[in-house]
């Protein structure tokens, strides 16, 4: 006997592949078996490395990730913090002039400028003031430092800005300090 | 016949798992391949259903990563803005200071004040002043704006610095810029 027909013992062989003959109880052909066996165990050999290789990704995708947001704070700083040395400059000539100054308006208009700069850097990272004199008291923007009665105002009327707010990209970064009218008492 | 016995069709099934008989060629026997068959399959759709999982918690992660990144670049603009905020009432209130007052001295150390609190903040951020006045060159952090002849100083000496450098966390955010010392000519 070959071992070919040793792998094929019995007449179900001929049957075509599935185990089930017509009419009849199932039969099961070995060989048509060790095909589908050897199809099974390629097949799990594959998504078994499939997984594997998936899981690898991940697991690069992990470290590039820490290293990622590491890099987004780093290089976030780096700009503000670049454009910002113009802003020292700025304050450290003013400085430098005042000592060799007598005129209060030119030192005024060094510092003016030197805070316009500053104001532009900041716009430019998204940081917007809140100075919402004569508006209407927004407990989200504003924190109400003391109630003044006011019988010229309507009531929740924002009276005074004690320090001003800001906002980082419609985020509050500080509310503003706000003094709020009231209705006078007795009406 | 049962079908257990068709199962079965020969004596080779009763050999232990695995087709080689000992001594013998090889047998197959079908109700031991159906097993393994079955057995491969389970695993084919286990190994698939991980890498499957897998994949879609590496589709998360990515998500999450691209979130994470924007984040940290939002957190440290946020932080970095908010610690600014002061210096920024500081320049508004030595303006404001100005506009009274004519003593220059007060004004200059307003000024002063407000330096130092960006200097504070800035440092605080890992920002740091590259002052290299009477050190070595260094081509890596400094600038040459101009060379001069010096025979008191060793050749590629920084004699002065036009303009502070800075660093952040070490790495050069803007470089020195420095006059140099040469060997006066004819040495």
């Amino acid at each position: 006997m070959s071992n070919e027909e040793q792998q094929q013992p019995n007449p179900a062989a001929q049957a075509p592949e599935g185990a089930v003959t017509e009419g009849a109880a199932p039969e099961f052909n070995p060989a048509v078996l060790l095909k589908q066996l050897e199809e099974a165990q390629a097949q799990a050999q594959e998504h078994f490395d499939k997984a594997l290789r998936t899981q690898a990704e991940m697991e690069n995708l992990r470290k590039r990730t820490a290293r990622d947001v590491e890099n987004a704070r780093k290089f976030a700083l780096e700009k503000f913090a670049g454009e910002l040395l113009a802003v020292r400059d700025s304050l450290e000539m003013g400085l430098d002039a005042a000592r060799g100054e007598t005129d209060v308006e030119k030192i005024r208009e060094g510092t003016e400028l030197t805070l316009k700069m500053l104001a532009q850097v900041m716009e430019k990272f998204g940081v917007e003031a809140v100075d919402p004199q004569g508006q209407r008291f927004d407990p989200d923007r504003h924190q109400a430092m003391s109630m003044q009665p006011n019988a010229e105002l309507e009531p929740n009327t924002v009276m005074a800005v004690l320090q001003k707010g800001y906002l980082l990209n419609d985020r509050l970064l500080r509310p503003a300090m706000v003094v709020v009218s009231k209705a006078p008492e007795g009406e």
